[in-house]
C-alpha cells in the first residue's frame, strides 16, 4: 500500500472508531435525559456492546501496523516516546489539508495505551468500578468510611497497574502517579503540579483569611456609594446594608422561568441551537455527538435560581469548545478537547471570569429581574453583584465560591500523590481529609459523608483527574489576560452583549486546533509563557480585593 | 460443542444482534425527534455503521453453522422450506422456558432472508432508494410523474431482484409479488390477498355509494332524539342540525392542550410511562429500544385536534403490542411482533373500534370539553360522535375515514400485483390509478401529486407493504369479535374506563407470542378461524348503518 493509501485506511478505521464512540454517547445522553425508568437495564447491555466494538476498532491490529507504517519513527521506539512521535509531527504529507503528522501522533497515543491494557485487566477493573460505585453510595448514605475502604484501596491498586501497564513507574513509586496526571492532561507532572499548587494554596488561604476578617461584601469599607443598575458609579460595590446577604437568592424561582432565561443566556452568549441543544438531567453535563451535535444539560433548583444558570454557562463554555473545531479534523480523533485541564478553563472563563463579572451582568440583570420581578424586589445591581460574589468558605467543593473552589482541588491533589508514594494509607484518609481542610480552609467537616466521602471521583477510580479542575483556573486566566491585551475593548464589548471577539479569538487560537496541540505548546503558542498561577491570582486579588477592600 | 451450549451461544450471538438493532433505533428517534438540524450529516454515518454491523452480526457465519447443527431437518433442506423447519419447531428442549424451536425456525428465515442478498446488491438498491425517493419529493412537489417513472421501474426491477434471490419467481412471474408479501406478512400470497379484497372492495364501495346518497350521518332519519353526554339515550345520535358538520373540529386548539390531553388519554388507556414515552416528530411512529423501552410519537395541528389523538391512540396499540411479549422473549428475534398487518391490527383496533366508539367517549368527552371549552361550546355528545365518525370518500388516504380506508389499499394492492405480474407498465400507472379511484371511491385526482405520487412507500421500493394496513382491519375485528364473545361486557367495561380486561385478553392471546406464532396460525389459535372480511363488513355495517340510517 502507497502511504497516502494506507493514510486513507487509518483514517477510515479512525472514523468508525468515532462514529462507534458517538453512538455511544448518544444512548448515554438518552440514559440521562429521556430514557423510560425500566429502560436501564437493557441500555447498560447496549451500551457495553458499543462500547466492547469501539475499544476493538481502536485495538484492532491494522491499526498498529498501520501506525508502524506511516511513522518509522514511532515504530523504531517501540515504547512511542515523546521522541519518536514528535519527528512525525507535521512531518507527513497532507492530501486535503488533514495534519496527519499530528493525526499518527495522536492515535498513536490512544493506540498504545488500549492494547497496552490487557483484556482481562479491563474487565476486572470495570467490575471492581461498578461495586466500589455502589459501596461509595451506601457508604456515604450511612457515613461509613470504613465499608468503603477496601473497595477505595482495590481501586488504587488498581489505578497503579494500569500506569504500570502504560510503562510508569517503573523506578520510584512516584512515577505511577504522573501517568495518571499525565492520561488527563498530556504533558503533565506530579512535580510540575506540586511546584504550582503549593505557592498556590498558601497564597489563597491567605486571601481567605483576610476576607474572613471582613463581615461580608456588602459591608466592606471604602467602596463608594450604592448605585442603581445601569447609571455611574454603578461598577461600584455598594454600602447598602443587606439583612441575610444574598437571601433574594434562595427564595422560589419556578423551574420553567429558569429554564427560559437560561435559553436566552445561552443563544445569547452564541450557542447555536441549530448545532447542540439544553436539556434536564441529574448532573450537568455536556457530550458531543457529532461535529455539529454538542449538547448541555442541567437542572432546576427553585432556592438556588444561579446554580442552573451558571452550570448552563460553564456547559456551554465546554460546548464552544467541542463545536469550534477546524472542520478538516471532523470525525476524527483529532476533534475535540486536548485534555480535561483546556476544557475546564473553557467552560471556568464563560462561568466565572465571563459570567460572573460585572460587565456581563449590565445588560442580563434588568432581563433577569424582568424574569423574576417578585423574587428580585428591591435589589439593586450592586448588591445583587455582591451577593453573587460572595467568598465564604465551605465543607463542598461543588457549592465553593470562585475564591476558595481551588483550595478543595489543592487538597486532593496532595492526598492523591501520597496515596500513590505510599505515604498515605486508605485508613489514614479521612484523618488527612479534616486536617487538610482545617488548614487551607479553616473549616472541618462533622462527619466522612460531608469530607472525604463527598465526591464520587475516587470510588470510579479516577486518580488524577481532580487537578484539571485547578489548571483549568490558571490556563484560563492565563488565556484572558492575553486575550485582554489582544482585545483591550473587551469589557466595553460584554456591556453591548458583543461576544462575537471574544469567540473569534478563542477559536482562532484554542478551538479550531481540536487535539493537534498537547496543553504546554498549546499555552506557549498562545501566551509566549509556560504554565503559571500569577494570572489567576492577580485577576482574584483585584476582583475580591475591590469586593472585600484589602 | 454440544446443543446446549451450541443454543446458549446462538442466544448470545442474536442478543449482540437485537442490541444494536435497538442502538440503531435509538439513533433514528433521536434523529426523529431532538437532533440539532445541523446534525444529520454525522447522524446518517452512524446509523450506516450500526446497521452495517447489525447486518454482519446476523450474517455471521458462525450463525449458519450454529443453526444448522441445532436444526438438522432445515439443514438437510437447504431451501429452508416450511416442511423443513417445522420440524424443529417445540422440538427442542427449552432450558429457560425459551422455546428453542420457535427461535430456531425465526432465527432461520432472518438469517436466510439476510445472507441470500449479495452485499452488492443490498448496496446498489441502498443508493438507488435514495435517489428514488429524492425523485419522489421532488416529482410530488412539482406534479411531474414522468420524472420519477425512471426511478419507480428501477425500484420495481429490484424488488424483483430481491424477491428472485429469496427463491420466489422461479417459475411464473405473478410469484415473484408473493416473496414481497411474504417478506411484510409471513404465509401471505397474491392468491390469498385477491380472494379476500376482490369481494371486499365491492362491497365497501356498495356501501359507499349508499351513504353517499345520504346527505350526513347528523340528519339521517330514525336514530332518535339528541341527547345531552352520559344521561339515559345518550347512546342513540341526535338530531340536532349541525351547519357546516364538524366545523367544530377545525377550530384553533392549542397544542400544549392537546398534548396533556393525549397524554391523560393514553396513560388513561394503560399505557406505563415507566416503559415507554411520548414525544413529538414530524411523522407519528413507534419505535422498539428495549424490552421495556417502546416510544411514540405524534404531531399537533391546531385545527384537527382529533389528528394527533387517534394517531396517539394507534401508536399506543403499537407500543402495547410490543410491550406485551412474553419476558423469556426479551432481547430475542421473537421478542416484537409477528408482521406488519397483526400489528396494524392491533393499533387499528385501539385507534378505531375502540378509540371512534361511543362507549370509549362516555368518560372521556366531558374531559375534552373541560381541556376546550370554548372551541366545544354547544357541543353535544351526539353531535361530537357523528362529526368524528363521518364518511365521505376523498383523495388521500392518510386522511380518509375508516370506511373508505380499506379501498384504498385494494386500489394499491391490484396495482402491484399488476407491476409485477408484468400487465402493468410504470408509464401507465397514472391512469389506472386515476381509473380505480373512480371504480372504488368514485372521485379522481385533478393530478398526479394528489393521485399516483402520494404516498413515499413505492418510492422505497416498499411493495407489499400496503396490503397489511387493509389486513390489519380484518385480522383486528376478527379478534374483536372473539373477545367480545370471551368478555360479553366489554362495552360496559370502556364506559367505566376498564381497559384491564381487554389488555389481559390481548396479551394473553397474542401480545406474550411474539413472533413465536405466525400470522395464521396465532389467527387460527385464538379464534378458530381463517383470515376473513366477515366480522370487519359485520362492524362496518352496523356502526354506520345506524349513524346514516340504512
Amino acid at each position: 500500500m502507497d502511504k497516502a493509501a494506507a493514510l486513507e485506511r487509518l483514517r477510515a478505521l479512525d472514523r468508525e472508531r468515532m462514529y462507534l464512540s458517538q453512538a455511544a454517547a448518544i444512548l448515554q445522553w438518552d440514559q440521562e435525559t429521556y430514557l423510560p425508568p425500566e429502560g436501564v437495564e437493557d441500555r447498560a447491555e447496549q451500551l457495553a456492546l458499543l462500547e466492547g466494538l469501539a475499544h476493538e476498532k481502536l485495538t484492532d491490529p491494522q491499526v498498529g501496523r498501520l501506525l508502524d507504517e506511516l511513522d518509522p519513527a514511532a515504530a523504531e521506539d517501540p515504547a512511542g516516546s515523546a521522541a519518536g512521535l514528535k519527528a512525525a509531527d507535521g512531518t507527513f504529507p497532507a492530501a486535503d489539508g488533514f495534519p496527519a503528522g499530528d493525526f499518527l501522533r495522536v492515535l498513536r497515543r490512544d493506540y498504545d495505551r488500549a492494547v497496552k491494557l490487557p483484556a482481562d485487566f479491563v474487565r476486572d477493573r470495570a467490575r471492581a468500578e461498578g461495586l466500589s460505585q455502589a459501596a461509595w453510595v451506601k457508604a456515604r448514605r450511612d457515613n461509613d468510611f470504613a465499608a468503603f475502604a477496601p473497595h477505595l484501596e482495590k481501586m488504587v491498586a488498581l489505578e497503579e497497574k494500569k500506569a504500570r501497564y502504560w510503562g510508569w513507574g517503573a523506578g520510584a513509586a512516584g512515577f505511577v502517579y504522573d501517568g495518571l496526571l499525565d492520561f488527563h492532561e498530556p504533558g503533565f507532572s506530579a512535580a510540575s503540579a506540586s511546584a504550582l499548587f503549593g505557592p498556590l494554596g498558601e497564597r489563597l488561604s491567605l486571601l481567605l483569611r483576610e476576607i474572613a476578617g471582613k463581615t461580608g461584601p456588602s459591608q466592606s469599607p471604602g467602596t463608594g456609594p450604592s448605585a442603581s443598575p445601569g447609571g455611574p458609579g454603578a461598577d461600584k460595590t455598594g454600602s447598602s446594608s443587606l439583612a441575610g446577604p444574598g437571601a433574594f437568592l434562595r427564595r422560589a424561582y419556578g423551574a420553567s422561568r429558569q429554564e427560559a432565561f437560561c435559553r436566552r443566556v445561552l443563544g445569547g452568549l452564541g450557542f447555536d441551537f441549530n448545532r447542540g441543544r439544553l436539556d434536564t438531567s441529574a448532573h450537568p453535563f455536556t457530550t458531543t455527538l457529532g461535529f455539529n451535535d454538542a449538547r448541555i444539560t442541567t437542572r432546576y433548583a427553585a432556592g438556588d435560581p444561579l446554580s442552573a444558570l451558571f452550570s448552563v454557562i460553564h456547559e456551554g463554555g465546554h460546548a464552544f469548545y467541542e463545536l469550534g473545531a477546524d472542520p478538516v479534523l471532523r470525525s476524527s480523533c483529532l476533534a475535540g478537547g486536548v485534555s480535561m485541564g483546556i476544557h475546564e478553563s473553557q467552560s471556568r472563563l464563560w462561568e466565572n471570569v465571563i459570567g460572573r463579572g460585572r460587565a456581563f451582568w449590565r445588560p442580563w440583570f434588568p432581563r433577569f429581574k424582568k424574569s423574576f420581578p417578585r423574587q428580585l424586589e428591591g435589589v439593586d445591581f450592586g448588591t445583587f453583584y455582591r451577593a453573587m460574589n460572595t467568598v465564604s468558605p465551605s465543607l463542598i467543593r461543588v457549592d465553593a465560591d470562585e475564591l476558595s473552589y481551588s483550595l478543595h482541588i489543592i487538597l486532593r491533589f496532595e492526598l492523591e500523590q501520597r496515596l500513590f508514594d505510599g505515604s498515605l494509607r486508605v485508613s489514614a484518609l479521612p484523618a488527612a481529609w479534616n486536617a487538610g481542610m482545617k488548614k487551607y480552609l479553616g473549616v472541618e467537616p462533622a462527619n466522612d459523608a460531608e469530607g472525604v466521602l463527598q465526591d464520587v471521583h475516587w470510588s470510579m477510580g479516577a486518580f488524577g483527574y481532580f487537578p484539571s479542575y485547578a489548571l483549568g483556573n490558571l490556563y484560563g486566566l492565563q488565556f484572558w489576560e492575553k486575550l485582554n491585551e489582544d482585545l483591550p475593548g473587551v469589557n466595553a464589548a460584554l456591556e453591548k452583549e458583543d461576544y462575537a471577539p471574544i469567540h473569534r479569538w478563542l477559536r482562532e487560537k484554542i478551538y479550531r486546533w481540536g487535539r493537534r496541540r498537547e496543553p504546554a505548546r498549546l499555552l506557549e503558542e498562545v501566551t509566549g509563557q509556560t504554565l503559571s498561577a500569577g494570572p489567576f491570582l492577580r485577576y482574584l486579588e483585584e476582583k475580591y480585593g475591590e469586593l472585600y477592600g484589602f
